[in-house]
C-alpha cells in the first residue's frame, strides 16, 4: 500500500465522504479519483488501498470492480479516527491566489481549526473570492488530508469583525492553552515562547496579513494572552511564514511532548 | 521605508544587479519594478528606499527622476554584505510547477547553496524544464531576496548524475559540517540530530523527491555523513516538507547559536 506516487497531488490515503459509502460499504468513484486510481495507483480487482472516511477511522478498500470510468471499492474502516491536530490557526484572509495554494497545505501540516479573519491590512475584495465557500475549500483540505494520510478535516470559520472575533468568539472556537501570534518585529522564538508544555498541550497561533497586524490588532490580541513570537530578521510572504510557523510548532510538540 | 506591501511579491528591499548601477551610481528603471515602484510603493521625486546589490551590500536609493515609465535612483550602497545563509539544499528536481513556486521561497528561507540532483524517483521530463537554466531561476531567486531583504543569491548547480555528485562533488559543493536528509521513515527530529551546534555552524540538508529517496540513494548518504531526520508521521508535499525542513533548521540554529 505504500508509494502511492503521482505526478499530481498524492494520495497516501482516500479519504471519503461518510455518504458516499453505502450500506454494503461500497463506494463507486468516478472522475479524478477513478482516474488517479487507475493510472497513477494502477489498481486492478484485488487491489487493496488505504481508505479513510472524514473526520472517521482509517482502513483499507478493497477493488471489486473496475471499468473505464469507475472504480469501485469495499470498505472496512472501523475502529478509533485519528487524534485531532494540536493546533488551531487564525489567519488573517489572504489573497485568493495565496489561500488557493495555503488551504491543501495547511490539512497536510495538520491544523484543529482554521478561523479565517479581517483585519485592517486585509484587502476587502480577498473576501468575495469563492475560496472562501464550503464547496470550494472543502475538497482543497481533503486534497492535504489524502497527502498526509489524515481524516480530520480542520473546521472552517470566517469572520469579518476582527474585534468581535478576537473579544466574542475566539475563547469559543479555540481550546488552545498556548497562545501566539506571529510578530515579524519581535525576537522571542517559538520554542522559547511554548517552553516544556504537557503532553496534551494545545497551541492557537495567530498569522497576520502581508504588511503585518496592525497595532490596535496586535494589542488586543495580545490583550487576550496572545504571546508575540518571530522568526527572525527575515520577511516571508504569508504563506511561507504560515508553514514555516506550523512546521516550527508541530516540531516543538512532538520534540518536547514525548519522552525519547 | 517600511510597509512596503504590495498585491504581488513585496519589495522589502529593491535587488539589483552590480552591471545595472552605472559610474555615477544611478540606475534607471523600467518595466515591472519601475511601475512597482510607482503603482505600490508610490515613491516620488525624493523618495527613499531600501537598495541592495546581489551579494554585496545593502543601503539607500533616492529618486532622482521619475516619468510615465521610468524612475531612476541614485543608489548609496556601502559596507558589508550580509552574512551567507547557513544552510545548504540538496534537493531531488521536483516536478516544474512545484520547482516554480520553491524558487523564490528558498530564497527567501534563506539558503546558501542550492544543489539540485537526479534519483530514481525524479521522471525525467523534469530536467528539461527552462525553470533550470539561470536566466529563469535569477529574476526568481531574486524575487524572494526581496522579500526577506537578502542580498546574498543562493549557488545553483544542476548534477543528472546522483552517485557522482554524491561521491565525488558534494564535499567541494558544500563544507557544511552538520549533514541532515530528510527521511519520512525517521523519528528522530531535526533538533535531537543537531544538538547545540557551534555559531558559526553550517547544514547541509538533502530532500528527496515525491516518493522519496530509494533505498542505495539513502544508504549512499548515509555513508557520506548525513543523518536521517524526519518530520513524523505527516507525509508533506516535497514543497511543504522543505519548507518545513528549512524553517525548522533556520528556528534551531537561531535558537540555540545565540545567548538569551
Amino acid at each position: 500500500m505504500d508509494g502511492l506516487v503521482g505526478t499530481g497531488p498524492q494520495m497516501n490515503l482516500l479519504v471519503l465522504e461518510q455518504e458516499e459509502i453505502d450500506r454494503r460499504h461500497r463506494v463507486q468513484l468516478d472522475g479524478a479519483r477513478a482516474r488517479h486510481l487507475r493510472e497513477v495507483l494502477k489498481v486492478e480487482r484485488g487491489s487493496e488501498i488505504r481508505v479513510g472516511v472524514v473526520d472517521g477511522p482509517i482502513g483499507a478498500g478493497t477493488v471489486v470492480e473496475i471499468d473505464d470510468t469507475t472504480v469501485t471499492l469495499l470498505c472496512r474502516v472501523e475502529g478509533e479516527a485519528p487524534t485531532p491536530a494540536a493546533v488551531d490557526l487564525l489567519l488573517a484572509v489572504p489573497r485568493p491566489k495565496v489561500l488557493r495554494r495555503l488551504w491543501p497545505q495547511l490539512a497536510a501540516l495538520g491544523v484543529g481549526r482554521i478561523i479565517l479573519t479581517n483585519a485592517e491590512r486585509v484587502e476587502r475584495p480577498y473576501f468575495d473570492t469563492h475560496l472562501l465557500l464550503e464547496r470550494h475549500w472543502r475538497p482543497l483540505l481533503i486534497e492535504g488530508l489524502q497527502q498526509a494520510r489524515d481524516t480530520r478535516l480542520p473546521r472552517v470559520s470566517v469572520h469579518r469583525r476582527f474585534r468581535v472575533l478576537v473579544e466574542d468568539e475566539l475563547d469559543g472556537l479555540s481550546d488552545a492553552s498556548l497562545r501566539l501570534v506571529a510578530d515579524p518585529a519581535c525576537e522571542t522564538s517559538i520554542p522559547a515562547a511554548l517552553g516544556s508544555p504537557p503532553l496534551d498541550a494545545r497551541v492557537l497561533l495567530a498569522v497576520g496579513p502581508e504588511g503585518g497586524w496592525n497595532s490596535f490588532e496586535l494589542e488586543l490580541l495580545r490583550s487576550r494572552g496572545l504571546v508575540p513570537v518571530g522568526l527572525g530578521p527575515r520577511t516571508l510572504r504569508s504563506d511561507t511564514a504560515c508553514i514555516a510557523l506550523l512546521a516550527i510548532v508541530h516540531e516543538h510538540l512532538r520534540s518536547n511532548t514525548t519522552k525519547r
